[in-house]
């Protein structure tokens, strides 16, 4: 099987996207031929900082490889160095009705959650389509979020067969377990966004400081917790356990 | 002045597609810089048949460089061939509002008349601000038709260079003169949709025939007719006059 999946380059990694996503991806290279590509073409669509979104780049590329990201076996490249990419992504916006973009729930969603917005934004599923197609992928690892967008490029697969012949693999998503959701210090998802993460490769002394900000209720140090409440328990399980 | 122009690969040219615009592309080179294409990969947004696409690119090639499209002072190339073109279209994309090209009354108007409102059709102005803008064009010389798109393309460059720095050049439209509109055999404006042109390169046996069938009102042939009314009149002038 052909895994393909695009990585947001948005800096040093924390440990919610290792659970999140990451992990599953360094998984899937063992029985699959991956093929994983860092989107920052997909970034501008928020509108980075030039600087932040090359650093970002760099950032989620060395932690990828140090995590065992298998440049031997798996196909890893920067987005926007293929610019075949921008071409099927044109070529493909010639043969997708507005109708189905415009039903996109995230455009919607972004645009509510402050987004400006811009026609990047609208058009993403179209390039995403085009990143899936163009390396016949057979399988795309996404959250379940993302499903419409996998929705779409199957529409624009289908249609493109049907008028020109048989020229693109028709992909199927696969759904990320929703079970690795991990607790940011503040209880909320971990997330950049809202300035909870732990980075995976942060020095000792700092996540040391962090584990200790984590927010708890009022009980006690030294009473027993309850697990399905206590938010450095969720964090602690999340983690492997430490070989006896 | 660099002026560049786009020319839609519509396969062979007729004599109205000469007046219209063609004549004028060939007398701007003498005092300009010319950069003219094949503008194939916005053709795609009418869902063109792909063979026909391929020999229409040739066919407008060839009767551009036989009257007189200097090769070795315009440069001329065909738009798909140059992929930075798509890459650039993406990265305006993301800092093209929506709103600026919901205004477009093209789009509206080409669905209006029977196009499907594809996704491509919606984009065009962002990719033919990309083909403005990537070479530095100062004038686009486009009927008054396009003039919104040049518009958009000026407020696109306009936000790029204010956002990261001077960047682009922001063109100006020149509006060709309409006097140049060349009626059809049925007296409509000469234009392939109608069926009703007159090819630059046809034999001579062929003019004879669709000369002949030229629609005229009922005096006589022996009459003197209206020069104002008469069709056959209107396209006779013009043409350059015979050297006496």
């Amino acid at each position: 099987m052909r895994i393909l999946s695009g990585i947001q380059p948005s800096g040093k990694l924390h440990i919610g996207n290792y659970f999140g996503a990451m992990r599953q991806h360094l998984q899937l290279q063992a029985d699959n031929e991956g093929f994983y590509f860092i989107a920052d073409y997909h970034a501008l669509t928020t509108g980075p900082d030039p600087a932040e979104l090359k650093q970002g780049s760099l950032d989620v590329a060395m932690d990828y490889i140090a995590l065992g990201l298998d440049t031997e076996k798996t196909v890893f490249w920067r987005q926007s160095d293929v610019p075949q990419v921008t071409e099927l992504a044109w070529i493909l916006s010639c043969i997708t009705p507005m109708g189905l973009l415009q039903r996109c729930t995230s455009y919607k969603d972004k645009v509510a959650n402050g987004l400006s917005p811009n026609h990047g934004l609208f058009a993403y599923p179209v390039l995403q389509a085009a990143d899936i197609l163009i390396f016949d992928s057979n399988l795309v690892p996404v959250g379940a979020d993302q499903k419409q967008h996998i929705e779409v490029t199957r529409d624009i697969a289908i249609r493109f067969n049907n008028r020109y012949g048989e020229t693109f693999v028709v992909p199927r998503e696969h759904i990320l377990d929703s079970v690795a959701v991990v607790p940011g210090l503040d209880g909320r998802k971990m997330s950049k966004s809202y300035d909870n993460t732990i980075e995976i490769f942060e020095s000792e002394k700092s996540v040391r400081k962090k584990v200790m900000r984590i927010v708890t209720d009022s009980t006690p140090v030294e009473d027993p917790k309850d697990p399905d409440t206590c938010n450095v328990f969720a964090m602690l399980s999340s983690l492997p356990r430490p070989r006896s």
